[in-house]
């Protein structure tokens, strides 16, 4: 018993943690609650529901299936159901008329053949890259009706009316979905996908800002885990291109909604995240020195690291400063004064690094190679950090 | 008319593109058309109707959202859909017998209660990312059966009865998608893991033996764009956290099939490929070399470079080894000797540098430097193959 109540405690705290992770979750499960409710009520009442018969049934079902997270995602589920119904089903009334007027004996063969060519071309259409970001579900409610209304054994009129009401109930569905995830604290995808941008790269310049601080002190001082916990938040970064590709891919179906206007450049985002990442790569890389001694003597010690302190330092400032140019969506002016910076300081580095050499004869090379190292995948993340300079800039 | 015809004469050739890509695809589209073939006709032939009634709209239904591209997510999401209604429907029952049980006045209240409490808690369950990896389609079914049942005007007996209907009507649908799926050209979603992981390992591979023949070539040779584009591969794999962790969720519904037992170690592949993921990040940061002049002294060139192409290739080689045992299911002895090999190179290189130093006092340390990070990574990556090799042997 006690192994169950620990488990049931454990539950209760993943449950509390998740809440408190993300608040909105909460509220979206609350509005879930709310639109599935009032759906259900249209659904009870006799009224309503003897105009409508069992297609009510749609109404349920169109809130459960469409009701995402997002906006963006509920817009977009709810567009592509309703355009597939629709679609499909006059397609689907045009098969059936074809088949039952071609004889008793043709139809059921002729009524196999179409929705076996459908389901085929659509199921392969399913696969095209750009279909399958935007227009799956899309695709899969085309199936589903086309076979439905083509194989129902009603008459014309009778699957037009039918229709008709299945229709309405859908949209009626859709519309509570809509309604209720645009205007009940809604979820904005392209806001999440600028935040996330923003966040990230916000994490890459506490990195560099916190590695400058700590890569040249010495082993002893013993360093706060807190400290630790935040250089390694970058590692998130680096898995991130499929969170922003779907974020993306929402935001497309959001209408304009408070900084963003209805065609914002989100594929901006994307390119911009690449280069994000690509840096988050070369900062792994540059992780793997942190706690690495380095035995070079003083005196060269002391000056590869200021220039090194201050390039990464620098570009630290610059991208946590491009971050938050993007949440505020003002051009980053002073961004580019600490680019410059971290570029000046690379220029140091280097030629610090030609005429030092005649100064220091007693140099064991392998004790260099560490900052070398350092210093040269350094200059590369300042380049890294420019490209996303001028991306942010565009 | 131009432009339309190139457009079509574009959209056949992706057609072909996406089908030659990987020909299982036009097999599933096949295959699912056949499945919705069988299952209308059961639909449209009266004996069959007049049992199920409208109920056989599920069967079409079930094959439609269950029929998936692997066996994995086709199992599971018929597993998901029939325990999922199973249960719900049972507790939907009871819901409405307690409704109906306590007077014309309270019914609404408590079944729209009812409704709100399930969907809140089923929708904010969904977020928890163990529940959300496997059984987010259970939950969505969950909660669509659940009000469906709960909601419905009907008496308790009728209810019965139209979940029998419902259920048999959902059984025989999963059953021809599962039947289907498994006995005509199945597509396991763990032998596409296993490949996925053997093949990132082959990248990696291939990009370190053509490093190491590229690297030290003088620019003046001109590098075939074939021999480019197979050193760009790697960078797939830096993206593939996403799909391995897919595949992985997929395999574990999987039955034994071919080499694999049923509780075949799925989670080891994450683990490897998250390994392989961050050599592919050092090999990113190596990348930003491979067109680097390097302005070294010839003779200091000629001695490191040696012992770094040596690191590259022979990880390049121990890295396929790996790769082919893995896809062989054997112990990589060969790869073992590879992993040794470069390790000594290391260890070589690093006393290169160390005893080096005396006799090239003439070098200019900035000259060096592109040398010595190149070394100093491929040193990393020397420990990234050989974690990667001790992952494979367990």
């Amino acid at each position: 018993y006690e192994k169950l109540f620990a488990k049931i405690i454990g539950i209760a705290k993943q449950f509390k943690k998740i809440g408190k992770d993300d608040p909105r979750r909460v509220i979206h499960s609350l509005k879930v609650g709310v639109a599935l409710t009032l759906v259900s009520l249209f659904y009870y009442f006799q009224p309503l529901y003897n105009g409508f018969g069992v297609s009510t049934m749609w109404a349920i079902m169109t809130v459960v299936v469409v009701f995402e997270f997002s906006v963006g995602a509920t817009l977009g589920k709810g567009l592509n159901r309703g355009m597939a119904t629709l679609l499909a089903g006059a397609l689907g009334v045009g098969a059936h008329y074809l088949a039952s007027a071609s004889g008793k004996v043709v139809e059921p063969i002729l009524l196999a053949l179409f929705v076996f060519l459908q389901a085929f071309a659509t199921t392969f259409i399913r696969f095209f890259p750009q279909v399958k970001a935007r227009y799956d579900y899309g695709m899969l409610i085309f199936i589903l009706t086309f076979c439905l209304v083509s194989i129902s054994g009603f008459r014309v009129d009778e699957i037009v009316d039918m229709a008709h009401k299945r229709l309405s109930t859908i949209l009626i569905g859709a519309s509570v979905c809509v309604i209720i995830s645009i205007f009940v604290c809604p979820v904005w995808a392209g806001e999440d996908l600028h935040k996330l941008v923003a966040n990230n790269m916000e994490k890459l310049g506490k990195f560099l800002e916190g590695f400058g601080d700590e890569i040249f002190k010495s082993a002893e001082v013993e360093e706060s885990k807190d400290a630790k916990k935040s250089l390694i938040e970058y590692k998130s970064v680096l898995n991130s291109k499929n969170a922003e590709e779907t974020l993306a891919n929402f935001a497309r179906w959001e209408p304009g909604h408070g900084q963003f206007k209805y065609r914002h450049p989100w594929r901006q985002y994307l390119k911009i995240g690449g280069l994000i990442r690509q840096c988050a790569c070369r900062i792994d890389a540059l992780n793997g020195y942190i706690n690495s001694e380095i035995k070079a003597p003083e005196e060269i010690k002391e000056k590869i690291k200021e220039t090194s302190k201050e390039m990464s330092i620098e570009c630290g400032k610059a991208l946590k400063e491009l971050s938050n140019s993007v949440r505020k969506m003002n051009l980053p002016i002073s961004a580019d004064e600490h680019i410059t910076n971290a570029k000046k300081s690379a220029k140091n580095l280097n030629s610090l690094l030609k005429s030092g050499i005649n100064n220091w004869e007693e140099i064991n090379l392998l004790q260099v190679i560490p900052l070398a190292t350092i210093a040269s995948i350094l200059t590369d993340i300042v380049i890294c950090v420019d490209e996303i300079g001028q991306g942010v800039n565009e």
